[in-house]
């Protein structure tokens, strides 16, 4: 646990550092290793990315279980820090959270997401943001188990207004808000996933009250704006997951069309892949 | 069982059609699925691939329990027949590989490679391609336990000697005597990994009297080229998996090195991934 705490700690000075934490999402154990080998210094996981590969849609019709199994995987075969996405908790009772949280924690993670929206359960038919109340009482259990971890555990607390409720300069008020009680609450950081424009989002880091989590997606400011914005971290999302599937298929199709069987240049080999997947297996006995 | 003897039949009749079959390897379920959305009529799966997606080096590392439980998904998402590596046969004696057959249909696919070099064990230490007279026997285990599963199992036996040998003349004419006997001990397919020149892929096919898979590899000659040569199918090995992985690492190195998000134009949606993953849910339940 000496070891978690360590990275632990490494992984929260990354939000105050003088630059964008940009956080790329593996989906399995292989881009998360090639994701370090990239030189970031934390990662996280997709929950998304982890569902697709796995024959599920987002939104945990995967179980817990499976999904800590995806999770400790990356985790056991990389160096850096990793932060799970760990979805709404895979449950709506604050005790649920909190037993997904020492779970995560258990995987080796030192850092998690926590969605204030629910996944679809009975009681929150239609009405899929949590009551404010509701949603900050789930933080603090989150925190309390990280706390009863021993570790500086990073929980980024999804603000999932600009998801549910659309645009507008309400959604952002009613975001800041959120954002503010679930650090009262215990989170380390905010993550506001939906916005694109400089504007709202140097307005969201302007007004809450601890380092803001911004998704990549089309149109979004470079990452030296979002520096200059105010944002600590930037996180990808399935995009790259999908850039994975999107070019594979690419491939395939151009074989299946033309004939013609063309890998780009520079395509990573099996040799290499084989070298970076044994030296990950010396470091973490599989 | 009578689903599985209908698609195996199918999957059979592929092989001697007027086109090469080509047949991309998928390594977790939403490959699968994209690549049958192609217009593929059937797939395989990459033991690299789910390898490195699931933290090891290829080669018989994973567990035969995991390796088929990867392919249980996969077939369990789509409709068209799949094959699956099987690898040397998750060990050296031909009960063995029988039982892996049996797993392997169980898992639901309708036919599977079996290669014809030890994958470390010790009784074949700085021997890697078996003895033709024990391979035979490998190839008779397989077709008797397909047998009795009473399907037209497709039996994809693989030759080495472009592997474990090298190149040159004598090397074909090895690959050739190993195919044939192969044949003769109730392979369906033959599969030489490892050749590209049209002059050999022609003289393989013409003197091994079974159908000839060939893999994918730079410089390969186009597919309407094996057409004319006699090849009879083309898989892909890990490449496809290969080619998503660079991906990935090609969009998150941009953006780390210029701080600048972008996804290639067409990259999939989470909307349509999402579509995709539940319709195949809705076929079967997972």
């Amino acid at each position: 646990m000496i070891a978690t705490r360590e990275r632990a700690q490494r992984f929260l000075d990354l939000h105050h550092g003088p630059d964008v934490l940009v956080l790329p999402n593996a989906w399995d154990v292989a881009s998360a290793l090639l994701l370090c080998r990239q030189g970031f210094p934390a990662i996280a996981t997709t929950s998304a990315g982890i569902a697709f590969s796995r024959g599920y849609v987002d939104g945990e019709r995967i179980s817990r279980e499976e999904a800590m199994e995806a999770v400790r995987a990356m985790v056991a075969h990389v160096d850096v820090p990793v932060s799970a996405d760990m979805e709404a908790g895979y449950g709506r009772d604050p005790a649920v959270v909190a037993e997904t949280v020492r779970q995560a924690i258990g995987a080796g993670v030192v850092g998690g997401n926590l969605e204030d929206s629910s996944k679809g359960d009975e009681k929150d038919k239609g009405r899929p943001l949590f009551d404010l109340d509701f949603a900050v009482e789930r933080c603090r259990a989150a925190r309390a188990a990280a706390d009863s971890c021993g570790i500086p555990f990073v929980l980024n607390a999804r603000v999932d207004c600009y998801l549910c409720l659309g645009n507008g300069p309400q959604v952002a008020a009613a975001a800041i808000r959120r954002g503010n009680a679930y650090i009262e609450a215990g989170a380390t950081c905010v993550f506001v996933p939906g916005v694109t424009s400089a504007e709202e989002i140097g307005l969201l880091a302007r007004e809450i009250a601890a380092p803001l989590n911004v998704l990549a997606a089309p149109g979004i400011p470079t990452v030296q704006e979002l520096a200059g914005l105010g944002v600590a971290r930037l996180t990808l999302g399935s995009s790259l997951t999908r850039a994975a599937y999107s070019e594979a298929i690419r491939v395939a199709r151009e074989l299946r069309i033309s004939g013609v069987f063309a890998l780009p240049p520079g395509t990573i080999t099996n040799r290499d892949l084989t070298q970076l997947l044994s030296e990950a297996a010396m470091r973490t006995p599989h």
